[in-house]
C-alpha cells in the first residue's frame, strides 16, 4: 500500500518541528542592519530546504534590499494547475528584556505552543507548506505544481516586493495564490478571510498667518490655522458617522444580504469590541453590525494631528500652522489614488479663503477581495474542513497587507489567505508562539488544499 | 524765581542718563537661578536711589521670590491726592550672542538710542518716573503725595505680587495708580492705551479607546478622538466668526459709537496688519473693524493641539486620546472664571457619548479698563500733550497685562498707562532700547501728570 502525504507528515512530524526550529534560531530581523548577515542566512537556510525536498528550480534572487526565495517544480504537468505559495522568512525584533520568558530565537515548547520570534509570523506558517510540498514531493503525489516566493522584507513593508513581483510576472505565472500569514478565529474554529481593506494615506496641512503670533496682538482678527483644520476635519464626516467626501463610496461593492448573513456567522460578539476599545458607546455607520464597519466599509480616520503649543501650562500664541495625518481605509472596489484626489479636492473645497491649505499622498495600498465563490476558495474551504474536522467561517479583515492585492492585480490570480495562526499568537509582541497542533494541522491542510485544488 | 520742576529735570539730564545706565548695567534677570544676587543688586540700587531723592519711607519688602521696593513720599499733606507708580526692575535674559550688536549689559547711545536690556521694558521707563520724583521733590512743588511699588518678577509673569498687593492694600492706598510699560504709537504721536483683555487659558482632552487602536482592526466602529476634538473645536464658533458659546458675550461692555469713532482715529490701517499677518484675507466678526476685534471684542484661540502621530511618513493608529490649548481674550467687564465656566460646560454639553472629555482651566486674568472720561486719563491726556506737544490719541491693547486689572480690582483705583515706549524698541529681543527723547519726554510727562493731578 502506498504511503500518503498526510501519512509521511505525521511520520515525520519530529524532524519537521526540528527543522523549524533550525530557521527560528536564525534572527532574521530585517529592519536591523546589525542583522544583514543572519537575514542572507535565513534566506540560505530556506532554499537549501526547498532543494532537499525536491523542488527542480531553486533560486536566491536579489533586490533592492533583502533577497526573495524563489523555487519552483512543474512535475505535475502542464494540465495540472500551477500554486504559488508567498511567506516571509524575516521577523520582527525581539529582545529578551522586551518581556520575553524565554530567549526569542531559542525556540522551546511550554504548554504545546512553540515559543519563538517568528514561529508564527511568518516563519511557522511558511515552513508548513514547505513540509506540507515535501510530503507530497516524497509520496509522488502531488497533483499541482508548486511556486514558491519567499520574500525577507514583509517586517519592513515589503519596499522592494512589487517591482520584483512585476518584474518576473511571468516566472510567477499561476492558477492560485496563497499566503499563509494571517490568524484564524479560534485553535477549534478555522475561518477564511477573503478580504482586506487598502489604504490611501495622506497629510493635510493648513498655514494661516507667516509665523507664530502673540494670541492677544492678532487674535480676532486672523482665522486660526488649527481652528479652521478642526472645521475641515469636522465636515468630512456626516452626522451618521459616513465619509463626507463627494464619489467617496463611488466604487465600493456593496455587501450583499448572502454576504452580510455569512459574515454575521463569524461575527465576535459586541463584549468582545468593548473589551478590545474600552469606548463608553460605539460610533459608526448605524446601517451597519460593528463587524461590518471594519470589513465591509471604507473610513476616514485621523491617525493625528498637531499644532502650536501642547506641552505644560500656557503659551498664548496663535500658531501658524497645523497638520494632520489622515487616512481612508479602502474596500474593493475602490481605488487609492482617486480616493486620496477626491480628499484632497474635498479639502480644498472646504478650505476658506482666510487659510492655505495643502494635501499629500504619503502611502496607499489597494484594497483585496476574493470572491468566495472561488473554486481556490471552496478548495481551501474543504482543505479546512478535512484539516481540522469543522467548516470555516468567512471574515473580512479591517486591515491591509498590501502583497494580497499586489499578487492579484499582477498574476491576475485568486489569492487564498489560508491562515494558520491565532490573534493570541503575539506576533509582533514578547512570547510570540506558535500552537504545535496548528503547526501540524497546518500541514495537513496545505496538503489538502494542494490536493482540492488539483481534483 | 523758583527753579521749575521741569528746569531741574533739564539741568540734570546728565546725571539722570548716567544713573539709569548704573541701573542697567545689573544684569537682573528674574528667571535665571544665576542671577539672584543681581537681582537683588538691583532691588537695592533702586531703594538708594529713592531714599537719595528724599523718598521718606524706602523698604525693600521680601515675597516668595524676588522682593518688592517700595518708597513713599507724603509730603503734599492729606488734602492731596495720592499717586502710586507700579514698575519692574528685572528684566528678560539677554545674552550677546543672541544677536546683539553691543554688551546688552553695558549701555551705549547710537543714533540717540540707548541701547541695553530694560533700558525700555522696564527700567528706562519706571526711572523717568522716579527722576520725575525727584525733580518734584528737590524743587519743593509735589502736588501729589507718592508711592512707588517696583517689583523683580514681572518678565516671569508676576507670581508673587497679587498675593503681595493683597496682604499691603492699605499700604498701597492711592487715588490714582500709574504704568509705565507700555508703548506709544509712535515717537511724534503719543496716545493712552486704557484697556486690556484679559485671559482664561484652558486645556481639554478627549478620550476615546483605552489605548492607542489599529486604524485597521477597529477603525469605523470607534469615534476618534481626534475626529471628536476637532468636532467640538469647529463647534465653538459661529459661522460670522463669533464665539458659539452660550452666555459668552453676556458682560461684554459694549463700544459706543464715540468710542469706536476716538479708536479709529489711532487705528493702524489694514496694510499694517497685512504686512504684519501675511494672511490670504482677514477673519473675524464682520460688524467690528480689525482693531477693533482685537481691542475690544472677545475671543476664543486655539493655541495648539495634539493627538497620535504627526511625524514624517504614516503610522495607521487610531489614537486614545486628543488635546487642545484653549484660550479667551477677555474684554470689559467679563470675569475669567465664568468664561472657563461657560466654555466647560458648552464642550461638555458638545461632547458624544461616544468619548469623554475634560476641561481644565490652566491660567486666568481680569480683563482691565479705565473709562477715557476718567480725570486720572485727562490728566494723563493733558500731560502728554504738554510733554509731546501733541494731543494723544486713544487705544484698546489686545494682549493682557495682569497687574493693571490687579491693581483696579484690589486697590478700587483708576490705573493709568502712561507708556514712555515704541513698539519697535524690541524690548524682549535682542538690540533692545530706548530712545534718549523719549527717556527725558517721559521725565517731563510724568511731571507734567503728576502736576495736573494735584490741581
Amino acid at each position: 500500500m502506498m504511503t500518503t502525504p498526510h501519512d509521511y507528515a505525521r511520520t515525520h512530524a519530529d524532524r519537521f518541528r526540528q527543522q523549524l526550529f533550525e530557521l527560528l534560531r536564525i534572527p532574521s530581523i530585517s529592519t536591523d542592519p546589525q542583522r544583514v548577515a543572519d537575514v542572507q542566512r535565513a534566506a540560505q537556510w530556506v532554499a537549501d530546504d526547498l532543494r532537499r525536498i525536491g523542488m527542480q528550480r531553486v533560486d536566491i534572487m536579489p533586490t533592492a534590499g533583502h533577497p526573495v526565495v524563489y523555487a519552483e517544480w512543474q512535475g505535475a504537468g502542464e494540465n495540472a494547475p500551477t500554486v504559488l505559495v508567498y511567506g516571509h522568512y524575516d521577523v520582527q525584533p525581539a529582545e529578551l528584556e522586551a518581556g520575553w520568558t524565554s530567549d526569542p530565537f531559542e525556540p522551546v515548547i511550554r504548554d504545546g505552543r512553540i515559543y519563538a520570534r517568528g514561529s508564527s509570523d511568518d516563519k511557522g506558517q511558511a515552513f508548513a507548506h514547505v513540509k506540507a510540498a515535501e510530503s507530497l514531493l516524497a509520496t509522488g503525489s502531488s497533483p499541482v505544481n508548486l511556486k514558491f516566493l519567499i520574500e525577507g522584507e514583509e517586517e519592513i513593508g515589503s519596499p522592494n516586493l512589487g517591482a520584483w513581483v512585476r518584474e518576473h510576472r511571468d516566472l510567477l505565472r499561476a492558477d492560485v495564490c496563497v499566503i499563509s500569514d494571517t490568524s484564524i478565529l479560534a485553535i477549534d474554529q478555522p475561518s477564511i478571510c477573503y478580504a482586506l481593506r487598502g489604504l490611501a494615506y495622506m497629510e493635510v496641512e493648513v498655514w494661516g498667518p507667516k509665523q507664530d503670533l502673540h494670541s492677544g496682538g492678532f487674535g480676532g482678527m486672523v482665522h486660526n490655522p488649527a481652528q479652521a483644520l478642526a472645521e475641515i476635519i469636522a465636515a468630512l464626516h456626516n452626522p451618521d458617522g459616513s465619509v463626507a467626501v463627494p464619489g467617496f463610496y463611488d466604487d465600493v461593492l456593496p455587501l450583499s444580504d448572502d454576504e452580510r448573513a455569512e459574515l454575521q456567522r463569524s461575527a465576535a460578539p459586541e463584549s468582545y469590541w468593548r473589551d478590545m476599545t474600552g469606548v463608553p458607546q460605539f460610533w459608526g455607520e448605524p446601517a451597519y453590525a460593528l463587524h461590518e464597519r471594519v470589513g465591509g466599509r471604507p473610513t476616514l480616520e485621523i491617525n493625528g494631528f498637531v499644532s502650536g503649543f501642547y506641552g505644560a501650562g500656557s503659551k498664548t500664541v496663535l500658531p501658524a500652522k497645523a497638520l494632520a495625518k489622515i487616512s481612508c481605509r479602502l474596500v474593493a472596489n475602490q481605488n487609492p489614488r482617486r480616493i486620496f484626489e477626491l480628499v484632497r479636492d474635498q479639502i480644498a473645497r472646504l478650505t476658506p479663503p482666510t487659510v492655505r491649505s495643502e494635501v499629500r499622498l504619503i502611502a496607499e495600498a489597494f484594497p483585496a477581495m476574493t470572491d468566495p465563490r472561488e473554486p481556490a476558495i471552496q478548495a481551501a474551504s474543504a482543505a479546512y474542513e478535512k484539516g481540522w474536522g469543522r467548516r470555516p467561517l468567512f471574515e473580512r479583515g479591517g486591515g491591509t497587507l498590501p502583497i494580497m492585492a499586489d499578487l492579484q492585480r499582477e498574476l491576475n490570480v485568486p489569492v487564498v489567505l489560508l491562515g494558520f495562526g491565532l490573534r493570541s499568537d503575539g506576533a509582533h509582541g514578547p512570547d510570540e508562539h506558535f500552537s504545535v497542533e496548528m503547526f501540524h494541522k497546518g500541514i495537513d491542510t496545505a496538503i489538502y488544499f494542494f490536493e482540492e485544488l488539483g481534483k
